[in-house]
């Protein structure tokens, strides 16, 4: 049973190393791959329900384009519901296959599974330029409102985390190895951290 | 240039991980041999120096026998001249060679040389359980006293890093790499850890 969690601060790039650390390994990767199974089973639009997991608002969500809306009131109470909805998928994730699971609470909902866990950070400098270079993120906003943005991005991630996780979200204690891709090449490192990721699973 | 500084957690097994780092990558290995070279240029007693450098103060010295105390009285005042040695002390070594240097503020004292900074840390059952079977220390201390005894550890080498430093001692944002050692042989985790340190060094 190979199960790994990443957690990162937004523009770090942890979801491109999480995608080829699962690759390097062969295991399943998930990360928006969870909101898609959610919205099937719930027949709600994606983008509503990754406002409503994510952000605990429907902040920025583009209201005009929500498929579903008009079949139904927009309700923050559908929080805690999609919140269990999505623990429960995770288990079911997880119960089925090897699998690399970015974000959504998977280091503590799986806790029992005993998963390698990782935190992916980087310089504020960094994570902008990344931001500019290999994302679209932030295209209209200036250095200042981006890291404003980020920052947002992070705490909404931490308090979300934090509500229900035993560890919290920023602290180290709570994960087995914290990568710091400042400068780096994530192609570069991931065949070490998936090496380590081995050794780490035949504790 | 390769230099590499490791922080850690009492009770980690950061000295056992920097010690087999530095035999893996064939580069020099320092940490009490720092107090040495400072102890043969001041003619001071190594475990006064030790207490002043790293504690802030002489408690649990061993007044009687400190070798050299007979000859001059006892004075804190001897901190800031004694600090200001040993990073002269490291500044000297790594212009001299590369190195992977323990702890003793070499994290920031050598931010020029763009040092691959590591952070070793553990569960506190762990790192209990460490103490227990590998070291010397706490012999003597219950579970509780122990723990009290490594946090004030962790918190002595917390201040005196804190008050030089810009990235608090604590903050996975002042290293690239923090490794969690809890239930690891370090033995195992290390050519790991050399092979990313070797790509580290080549961006």
């Amino acid at each position: 049973m190979r199960i790994i969690t990443v957690n990162r601060e937004f523009g770090s790039g942890g979801r491109e190393l999480g995608k080829r650390l699962a690759d390097a390994l062969d295991i399943a990767y998930y990360d928006r791959e969870i909101i898609t199974i959610l919205a099937e089973r719930s027949s709600l639009d994606k983008g509503y329900i990754e406002r409503i997991i994510e952000h605990g608002s429907l902040r920025g969500y583009p209201i005009t384009c929500g498929q579903t809306l008009s079949n139904r009131s927009i309700s923050l109470g559908d929080g805690p519901s999609l919140l269990a909805q999505q623990h429960k998928v995770i288990r079911e994730i997880a119960a089925k296959e090897d699998c690399l699971i970015v974000g959504r609470g998977a280091d503590y909902v799986l806790q029992e599974y005993r998963p390698f866990k990782l935190f992916v950070y980087a310089d504020m400098a960094a994570k902008i330029n990344r931001c500019r270079t290999k994302g679209s993120a932030g295209e209209n906003l200036t250095d200042s409102e981006l890291k404003r943005e980020m920052r947002q991005i992070d705490k909404a991630r931490a308090n979300s985390h934090d509500f229900m996780a035993p560890c919290a979200w920023n602290d180290k204690h709570g994960y087995h190895l914290c990568i710091n891709t400042t400068g780096l090449e994530i192609k570069n490192i991931v065949p070490h951290i998936a090496a380590y990721a081995e050794d780490w699973f035949k504790k």
